[in-house]
């Protein structure tokens, strides 16, 4: 758990998100380039497409980084995760025999425009976060009750939309939805009022079940993890949402940050799920710790001012592994494939500042959440730039994932053609 | 509304699937071959990968017809659409002055296997026959309120799983799940005792959104329609889908009819949503008839015995057509793309024969049905093959989609990981 040196200076800072102990994988541009398969290195990105093109990496069943996209990488499987992962440690440790071939492959960070690092097949989003899941109960539900019945038993999920992913820094528009406020009789089509980000981190399926895996299984089938916001209209989600679940609601957005980091990377932060309040069936059960010690910071910074932390949260408040989430996924039979997405569910600690979402912050809007900068919030306003920031701490390193970030436009003109007739 | 005539002789038959007026679109190999782009003509497919290649036909941006799957013809617009079947009829209509040349690329429909005819994208499905919900609002809820109270302003749906998704024929394996009897205090873990069919109608979306697109605009990105079967475990189903819908419970499979049906086929049979029974967000408005005039079945046959039809009902018993449901889906921003496959709901008529369900059928397994081989049936039994049929009705023709069909295999034995500890 101590920092490897790189010879890429930047790389050995204690506040980098990217020393050599992390070598994410993202994909990027620079001046309007096709998409290039890259590594994070301190503040430069390793053009990796480039180094396999001059043969300073050759993977088993290669090339497997031309395409602009990490699933080529994720299909090979986990001996070529390990191979890689060795090869470009040897590149970039302080020492490697190979720097001045590997130089002219670095680029400024600063200058490369980032991209969706994989091609996201479907997207399932869970609810497996205690804190979130009972005070969302305890305000639209029954207080008393708060969990759902099923809760203690299941890791409750359900299937989001793969379009909906976006990368970091994408701007976010506010959804038209139906709302019915509670006094009225019929819903109008209106602008969301109560537009919410959600906390969550991603798990990226890097190899395909057979059949039903179990939570070991899971766990070797997952290639890494982002940090993913998961966007809720929460007005429209309160109106769609019986019986079948939430639908448009979820639809318009979900930003995930740039850098896939690397189960192999977060191996040294495992930490246990909780004890279990009501005893789990056979098939769910853990092998091993399958969480990880992650601090997570929410902020918002309304347009042109500056910025405020929500709230401070942590990876191991999940009652349920993303491994146990893969493990259910799969327990009907249900097909997984290279580049689904699993978002954990809303993160929320026990304290008020600990918690991942407006919604929960605010009380359902009761009680607005006062900025450094005077403002008040209960949800989201045009113009917020919303950033999520996730990182393991080392003995003198972290592994970071990089901003997850978005800023929120105002809703689209009405179309003519869906406006009330004259 | 009249055949026309081709000089495939077995396609001027009143009674097949697959007159010259059809032209639908499919995949199929022959002893092992690679799937192939065809489209079915009477008893027979024709070679269209191979037309392609010979020249017989050309298409703009082509080729299209050789990655054995009809998303590029998609990709490419209504003007090819429309362009594919003009050449199609002008190759195949009787009195064709290239029909020698055409010959050779016909196979016999009985030789061939038929594969997935497009890559599903993603998958969603609704709940959009009133009859339907207003059967499964009055076992499960409350009867005097059988209808949630948002189902008559918004098309209800949920994002389905498109991994689940297979061609007719395949073998369907019944799941294992959670399930809760209602008297137990905690679940176990066992395979589905009520694995029940819904009888669907599946629209595909052959052109990608905009933004938020109006019901016409909706309409015209429809490439064409399917039978669907969206399998659904009853009990799993019951005990995980509150409060984020259903999950497990319908990810088994779902089963579609091999042709893809175009909407040029079905225009002669276009027909009209009912009368509101509240107004619609002006949104949502029709600007034609959105539904289409189609016959649908449902059979079921114990292994090794006959069938028995359980069940006759029609499309125009929609209250949201694929259209207006398409239309919905766009309204947050979400992004549809090329190979989206959109499910109708299960399609129930009024009386208790033209229900789309065993669980509607049954009644929730209180009145088990008698087939005509004397068995009882509350939901579906190992071995039962289940088969949806459909057709549109002109004169002296059917436009059909072929039989959309799978047989039920017992569930796998329990992997040893999933076994309680002794």
């Amino acid at each position: 758990m101590t920092l490897k040196t790189s010879w890429v200076a930047s790389a050995n800072s204690a506040t980098t998100d990217f020393p050599l102990n992390n070598l994410p994988y993202g994909v990027f541009s620079i001046n309007a380039s096709a998409p290039r398969c890259g590594v994070a290195i301190g503040d430069m990105i390793l053009d990796a497409a480039a180094c396999e093109a001059a043969g300073l990496i050759t993977l088993e069943g290669g090339p497997l980084l031309q395409s602009g996209v990490w699933n080529p990488v994720m299909e090979a499987g986990a001996s070529v995760w390990t191979a890689l992962r060795a090869r470009l440690t040897e590149l970039l440790v302080d020492g490697a025999s190979e720097q001045s071939a590997v130089e002219p492959h670095l680029v400024p960070m600063k200058d490369a425009t980032l991209h969706l690092p994989f091609a996201v097949t479907e997207y399932t989003d869970f609810y497996a976060a205690k804190n979130h899941a009972f005070n969302v109960g305890s305000m639209f539900r029954d207080p008393e009750n708060a969990l759902p019945p099923n809760w203690l038993s299941i890791p409750i999920g359900y299937n989001g939309r793969a379009s909906s992913v976006v990368v970091s820094g994408t701007p976010v528009t506010r959804p038209w939805g139906q709302l019915k406020a509670p006094d009225a009789a019929l819903p109008r089509f209106a602008p969301s009022e109560r537009f919410d980000l959600e906390l969550e981190f991603g798990a990226i399926v890097g190899q395909p079940s057979k059949g039903m895996v179990s939570v070991a299984e899971a766990d070797d089938m997952i290639f890494g993890y982002v940090l993913l916001n998961d966007w809720s209209a929460r007005d429209i989600q309160a109106w769609e949402y019986q019986p079948l679940g939430p639908f448009q609601s979820k639809a318009t957005a979900t930003t995930i940050s740039p850098w896939i980091v690397t189960k192999a990377a977060l191996e040294p932060f495992r930490t246990s799920t909780p004890e279990r309040e009501r005893p789990l069936l056979p098939y769910l059960k853990e092998p091993g710790p399958m969480l990880y010690d992650i601090d997570f910071e929410v902020s918002i910074a309304p347009e042109g001012k500056a910025e405020t932390v929500l709230s401070r949260t942590n990876y191991d408040q999940m009652y349920y592994s993303a491994a146990q989430q893969l493990c259910h996924h799969t327990s009907s039979g249900c097909v997984m494939r290279v580049g689904d997405l699993l978002g954990s569910g809303t993160i929320s600690g026990t304290a008020k500042d600990s918690r991942g979402s407006l919604l929960e912050m605010s009380w359902g809007g009761k009680e607005p959440i006062t900025l450094d900068t005077g403002e008040q919030r209960s949800f989201l306003a045009d113009g917020d730039t919303l950033t999520l920031r996730g990182a393991a701490q080392g003995e003198g390193y972290r592994i970071g994932f990089g901003d997850c970030t978005g800023q929120i436009q105002p809703a689209i003109d009405l179309p003519a053609w869906a406006q009330e007739e004259n």
